[in-house]
């Protein structure tokens, strides 16, 4: 039997868009891997009554546990912890003892702020030890504890509400000790269903091909009814996920080999790994090969290659650095690019391209080069140059090797993000191909 | 009379955590400021049913308008059409103009992919002309076509469902069509009532902080009652987010004084512009001054900082470009740091910082330099420099000069991105103070 999971995310400022909730779906990759079975997640603002009504909602739809995410910080507005506690029938209480160690956490954030008024931060964190009675405490990460709150009433046992502060930093390690330490949270996981969850990406194909592909798996037999399939487009790759039971790893081991057999040059990952991850293995040198540094020149990505390829621990043992090359006049200085071939042949490229990649690994005396240039919009297209043209070039000091364009679409951030995945696929084929033509 | 209205987010991969979504925050923005009163987004895998039980939770929650994302695709699991005609009592039936729009759409980009079976591709893309009868039609931005869908049952005239596609792209530039042409969106709009909404920002002061002012304003007899006042901490910054409505716009002006009189120095914007924005309009000397022209060198951000900076159109007149001096070869040859000088006091240090700043200054021949290093971890940390721990400094060809360090918390993306932000307050002190002390 598996356990359904709902998740209420709260806080105006997710709700009315000016914060990107990253909660939500962490919580549900979190309940995911444990086996039980995500059905939706709710996200309301900061009002008491919507947030209740969100609890209500997801406790009619049968959720045996709800994890909710923000509202437990100093302001008035941070109500989640009364709120919960009135949906379960709680009555709130003062917890002294952690009012104690909020104000012991407090003590050194304090000093950081020596202007700060003592008694007002005690008053705003004194809110933050008020409790339901009864509730499973979860010590704080931040100064906000959180709440594991099971039903008051006798012989009702879910749904169990998993209290946790908005804060990713804060709530992630939360929600980790919960897993391990909360009683309450352990009977309700005890009947998770085990589910495996596996990934093929591909990249250079569109969505809709997938779909022919699964109905051509369908009518070569390959019994898809007990794989939960799903893809989607994400930063210019399609993933497709499946989720199933054990005792369909054969089918999917069937689609899997399928896929591979039809999509050849475009499959690039049936292990879970993006191309960031099989990109810093291959620049690394795992089992691959020897270490290749790195160093990139671009220019309507702004830096956004070099941060991508910074992103992971671990790559300064390769990553060299970068030019962020946006005036004609760096093109030049910075990566040595001549100065008539801009004029002649334009800054975005086939040439300049190339030239960046080479400037790059000349002026870092890296072994590889990435250029990057293009038209990023909404202004600066040309005839024949559209807005989303970008030239790629990646060489090696070796000698090998790849240029390419594309015509990027969607908005300037589209653009300039789209363009740092098309220039790590170009580094994976050039390092993962001895010949890459 | 206010317009209740909900959001359904359809897409596993969206409920699972692979996507962020941008739609519904998106689309509570644009509801909030066309007088809606947003109360929930519910985000749903793309399982029919749980589609459906999320559209009966906000028709029972009152609202009188909601807007579905995704699910227009394609695939086999893009249902959202058929799953919003069942809500409203609406049969699905094949539009065969439609069909025929959708085929002329694809024309071009099956060219683009020639090795797609053309069949294949207009079977998946039938698909999507079949809607449920007697709804409107929202003409394709992409291939996929939404709807307006008014119940079927007579007498019934809520919700009103907009079926809008899930790439940001199509379903921005479909939603503003749809608000000028849909009759049925134009109805239930009719009865909005009007709100304003407005922003301080503050930088440099704890969340906790504003919760001792609110009381303040209290105690001194501010009438906050109608005023619906959040706050959040995003990306290093505090923002004080108020709606109300015209009548209470005294109370806010007398809000706004009193945050602005308490806190001077940490309050930077009371008319919603960001940092980015203030910036960038110092940088291009808008009203404020002559243009200044800026470079960066950065070592743990990677590159976050000049893709930052480059972020808008138009930052090209004043962005001469950047260096990403991740090791400290780079930092030598490219910003011109003394070698000796990384060796003494190490490359995190106020003398590395300020080195950079002026190396890029330097070699790209710009106004203002900025210079970033620090240690993002989760590695590196050594005696007295913890994981956190980030130097910056911001130099003028005039000789000025601010430079600081910061002790930032979280996660390794946290630290990189929260520098980007240090960085650019730095530059705004910088920039509006003739002596910043």
């Amino acid at each position: 039997m598996s356990v359904r999971a709902g998740i209420v995310v709260t806080g105006t400022e997710v709700l009315t868009g000016r914060v990107l909730d990253r909660n939500g779906p962490w919580l549900s990759e979190q309940l995911l891997a444990l086996g039980a079975d995500p059905i939706a997640t709710a996200v309301v603002g900061d009002r008491p009554d919507d947030i209740l009504r969100a609890l209500r909602f997801l406790a009619a739809e049968g959720c045996e546990l709800i994890c909710t995410s923000g509202g437990l910080g100093p302001t008035a507005d941070d109500l989640t912890a009364a709120v919960v506690g009135e949906f379960q029938g709680r009555a709130p209480v003062l917890d002294e003892a952690l009012e104690g160690r909020i104000a012991e956490i407090l003590r050194p954030l304090m000093s950081r702020w020596p202007d700060l008024d003592p008694a007002a931060v005690l008053a705003s964190n004194r809110k933050q030890a008020v409790v339901p009675e009864g509730a499973e405490i979860l010590e704080p990460v931040g100064t906000a504890p959180g709440l594991v709150v099971t039903p008051a009433a006798p012989g009702a046992s879910t749904p169990t509400v998993v209290v946790l502060p908005g804060p990713p930093r804060e709530l992630q390690p939360m929600w980790a000790a919960a897993i391990m330490n909360s009683p309450a949270l352990q009977a309700v996981l005890r009947d998770a269903r085990e589910y495996r969850r596996d990934m093929l990406r591909l990249y250079g194909i569109p969505e809709s091909e997938i779909a022919a592909t699964l109905r051509a798996a369908e009518a070569e037999g390959i019994a898809l009814g007990g794989l939960e399939i799903t893809t989607c487009l994400r930063r210019g790759e399609v993933e497709v996920v499946t989720r199933y039971e054990p005792g369909e790893a054969t089918a999917y081991e069937q689609f899997a080999a399928f896929v591979r057999a039809r999509h050849p040059t475009t499959l690039f990952s049936d292990d879970g790994s993006t191309v960031d991850e099989q990109v810093f293995a291959l620049l690394r040198g795992d089992a691959s090969g020897p270490t290749e540094t790195i160093a990139v020149a671009e220019s309507c990505t702004g830096g956004l290659l070099g941060a991508r390829l910074t992103e992971r621990p671990g790559s300064s043992q390769f990553v060299r650095g970068g030019l962020v090359v946006y005036s004609d006049e760096a093109k030049a200085a910075l990566a040595g690019v001549d100065r008539q071939l801009i004029e002649r042949v334009g800054a975005v490229s086939e040439e300049v391209a190339a030239a960046l990649a080479d400037g790059a690994r000349a002026a870092l005396g890296a072994d590889v080069g990435v250029g990057v240039t293009g038209i990023a919009g909404p202004g600066g297209a040309t005839q024949g140059k559209p807005v989303g043209l970008v030239w790629l070039s990646v060489s090696h000091r070796d000698g090998r090797r790849l240029t390419r364009s594309v015509t990027l679409p969607g908005t300037r951030a589209d653009i300039r993000d789209r363009a740092t995945t098309v220039a790590l696929h170009l580094v994976r084929r050039l390092l993962s191909s001895s010949d890459p033509g």
